[in-house]
């Protein structure tokens, strides 16, 4: 299959881009139906960066354990998770080197870009989320007058709040299964505020992150390799790692790069039939808005279609809605697809909705708190009690979380002491995201070959290259897809990580990577040039 | 087969005790294998408890959506989860209505003794502890004068050093998905200084608490329903619904109750052998030590047969040691299997063995945190790849549950400011619940057809009973397991809740329920009061 691809991207990079993407989506249903193999997991260029390398000698030391890849959940062998994969295990072998040779290199530090994880660039924390934490982790310091001095008022008076909504204020203690039910309160009203429509505390599930909600739903509805889920392609591959680990089987439809990553129904109507016609009984539609790792921002119509085709088809719409608050340009507005299906007249019980939210997003970025929670609706109770079951063996998803993710659902207000150091706060960090991806997306399509989509909205730029034929060869010669060779070398070069747009899937033939618009500021003209003279280089190098 | 356990028992109870064990035993293996039901998911008593009882008309509203319990993943529908289960939710109901009527019961609160759940029953937090954690929420204030009148010395020093042990000292950043490796370094110390015996900080994995590290080697190890693990019953429920979930099947070894919960070997050998002649591979051994909900201490010699065992058969050894900190008598001491394997002269490549432990149990009982880790050690390079790359998946846990592992690993030393105010908590908490123990036990022991191993270790006590037969007649016309009778009629008369013994699985015939000993200490008199009046009413009502 590998050698496939390769043949088919040597045939089709000598034509010119528009026609290539044209021949590719005619190849790509081929490629993606017409073995079985294709279909009993995920999108076959997926495969391409993890494999794992089997030294035989590695394992014949441990010929005394009992547990060998030969015995191990193929399940377990098959998935692949890119985003933090090969490349990202060599970025830290080089800042080993770096750090023990300073100087051995053209550049200083590793840039990772592979990630989305602001606060590991720089990007600082909310004060006022930060302070209800602290408070709420030790609350015998709330009536201390040193906390006046230290924390604002307002902090002080949520943690109050928080803690009265806590059986017994012990933030030490296992939850609900759903979570606190304030905090649950505090969230739907936030939803409501949102969205205009109602939204019931029973309705979210809180969890550690949005990952944990995924596998949650995915473990509900996959029953077996016949059972398929629709997922956009290119795609973030928490979910093809998901379907994989829990025996199914993704139904890939393709976003449109031509008209900005778009979402087309007639594609998705294909798709669908193509696997209902292999056997395959698919159960639910992931829809990523804002996209991962292509940064478009659905507009109200596409999404009224969406939900229009799930209700026509009968599929659990899983709507990954963790960048809601990331939107880059006065253009695009995000709507949630509850919202989007109450506008059109479906209530409760007309359409099963699972939307994802998670702290690690927005303009907060928390990724190492791990919070979020799914509003999970359309559900009959019977279900729903078998969707809480699942949450019940795991007790509670990190108290913390359960707080943050109330915090971002209902921030300070005008009036309240903290609200202009909250506001200024998150102003900032989304203009200048705005400004990062801007500045990116200008420099990377200035490059030869290099095409690239705005980022209207998340924290990713996924740009398309059209690699030389020389590159492609290369690439063979040293057993790596071509993006992957062409990451390579860019960390290697310049200590920049991105990620191979085979971790996420693309056209076959095409070659793209994602590169997150994280580093901060300061660091975005050093990126640029870097970029750009090993870009150059490369095609000098490799130009046919 | 609930008839054919209901007629074994009444059969069993008119006979003398020690007779009845015996007979049972004798039942036993014939009831867990002689159907093939029986060998595809979980040891049946467990199924009586919580069965989902679908009422069509809830899901006839729902007619227009896709999702029923026919078509969702059979796993998920035959997982069951008691500790939260049936009587938990009718415990809330009955709590809501304390709330609403007070006054309309005998008894003002509910005791909810089902779960380890510490915080939640009033026990308050290590003061260090908590004081390094809003440190590490809200950095910005560790060079804040007013934060040493707050603060204890070490506490700061502490969050410093964590903090320098975090790249960018970004507590919000998704970390190595093993977790940070500074604390893992720090854990590393902590197990070495515990057994004598290196520790690497590569071996460590942190998790959100122990059950998604459980989660995690039950989907590397299980292929299909043919691979078993072999359990304890009774066990932690947290097992069974693993192995279910991830589709293998339980292989019970029963613990001796006769003999204070020991752990014979020769059982261990019947089973395995027993199960491999039904075609099963056996690949694991699951040990919790100190037991839940059994209470028992391994002695060192039963463990290094347990070790032999699993070198012998080739299994890997699961070790579930959250509760070693948890020992309430003299003459039982906490070793590790790592420990005991080292003792035996087994290094790292003779023996694959993983040992879970977690912040939510100890003295300090930080459920809500869910922090935790898993040491693997023994499995070869490859295969620990897998494993590193299904961590990856979920990215990483959550930072401030990795930082308290690190602290529950390493307290504050003798000569640090905190350390009597550490040391004191930590030992007031600890003895109370041996004082706890000993009055319930003591208690439980005083009642009528009830017997009650000590609880040398852990949180429980795990008395059984010997009902009458009117008893179980009764419960049988309701519809219950008798054991689920008699909890859900103390709960009913008293308010307190417990888990039936049927939840954790028990030899068939025999009827237990799990108490928890974690009520503060001066509402252990009234539970005894309430407790023994419940039972001694409820005999009267039902003695044959």
């Amino acid at each position: 299959m590998r050698r496939f691809v390769a043949d088919l991207s040597r045939n089709l990079t000598s034509q010119r881009r528009k026609k290539l993407a044209t021949c590719a989506l005619r190849h790509r249903t081929c490629s993606l139906f017409s073995s079985s193999q294709s279909q009993s997991s995920v999108v076959i260029p997926i495969r391409f960066l993890n494999t794992t390398s089997v030294d035989p000698s590695m394992a014949s030391d441990y010929s005394g354990t009992p547990v060998t890849l030969d015995t191990i959940n193929p399940k377990v062998l098959n998935c692949e998770y890119a985003v933090r994969g090969e490349i990202v295990t060599l970025a830290q072998k080089l800042q080993d080197e770096l750090k023990e040779n300073p100087g051995s290199r053209s550049f200083d530090e590793i840039l990772y870009c592979n990630i989305g994880n602001p606060q590991s660039l720089g990007q600082q924390p909310i004060t006022f989320f930060r302070e209800v934490l602290a408070l709420c982790d030790h609350p015998t310091i709330l009536d201390r007058a040193e906390t006046q001095g230290l924390f604002s008022a307002d902090s002080i008076e949520r943690a109050f709040q928080i803690l009265d909504q806590i059986p017994g204020r012990a933030t030490g203690a296992y939850s609900h299964s759903q979570g606190i039910k304030g905090l649950r309160d505090t969230i739907a009203s936030g939803i409501e505020a949102r969205d205009g429509y109602p939204a019931d505390p029973n309705d979210i599930f809180l969890t550690d992150g949005a990952s944990p909600a995924v596998h949650m739903m995915m473990q509900l509805l996959i029953r077996s390799e016949k059972d398929g889920i629709l997922c956009p392609i290119p795609q973030y591959p928490l979910y093809s790692a998901s379907i994989t680990l829990h025996g199914g089987t993704l139904v890939p439809y393709y976003l449109d790069e031509s008209t900005g990553w778009g979402l087309e129904i007639s594609d998705l109507k294909n798709q669908l039939e193509a696997a209902k016609s292999n056997g395959t009984s698919v159960r639910a539609l992931v829809v990523i808005n804002p996209g991962n790792p292509t940064g478009q921002v659905l507009s109200e119509n596409n999404q009224k279609e969406i939900v229009e085709f799930c209700k026509k088809e009968k599929l659990v719409l899983l709507a990954d809605e963790v960048y809601q608050e990331n939107i880059y340009v006065p253009d695009k507005q995000f709507h949630s697809f509850k919202k989007v299906s109450r506008t059109m007249g479906y209530g409760e019980k007309d359409i099963s909705l699972v939307s994802f939210q998670s702290v690690s997003k927005g303009y907060h970025g928390e990724c190492g708190k791990r919070g979020g929670y799914m509003e999970v609706t359309g559900f009959s109770p019977n279900v729903r009690e078998q969707i809480y079951k699942v949450a019940s063996v795991n007790l509670c998803s990190n108290i913390s979380g359960q707080i943050l993710s109330s915090l971002v659902m209902s921030p300070p207000k005008v009036g309240d002491e903290s609200y202009e150091s909250y506001f200024a706060e998150k102003d900032a960090i989304l203009s200048s995201l705005a400004r990062r991806a801007k500045t990116l997306e200008a420099a990377l399509n200035s490059l030869e070959g290099v095409t690239c989509n705005r980022a209207e909205g998340a924290m990713y730029l996924f740009p398309r290259i059209e690699l030389p034929k020389k590159a492609i060869e290369a690439a063979k010669s040293a057993n790596k897809a071509p993006d992957a060779f062409y990451a390579r070398r860019l960390l290697d070069a310049t200590g920049i990580v991105v990620v191979p747009g085979s971790g996420f899937g693309q056209v076959p033939g095409t070659w793209h990577f994602r590169c997150t618009i994280l580093p901060q500021e300061d660091k975005i003209p050093a990126i640029v040039t870097r970029l750009t003279e090993f870009h150059n280089g490369f095609m000098d190098e490799f130009r046919d």
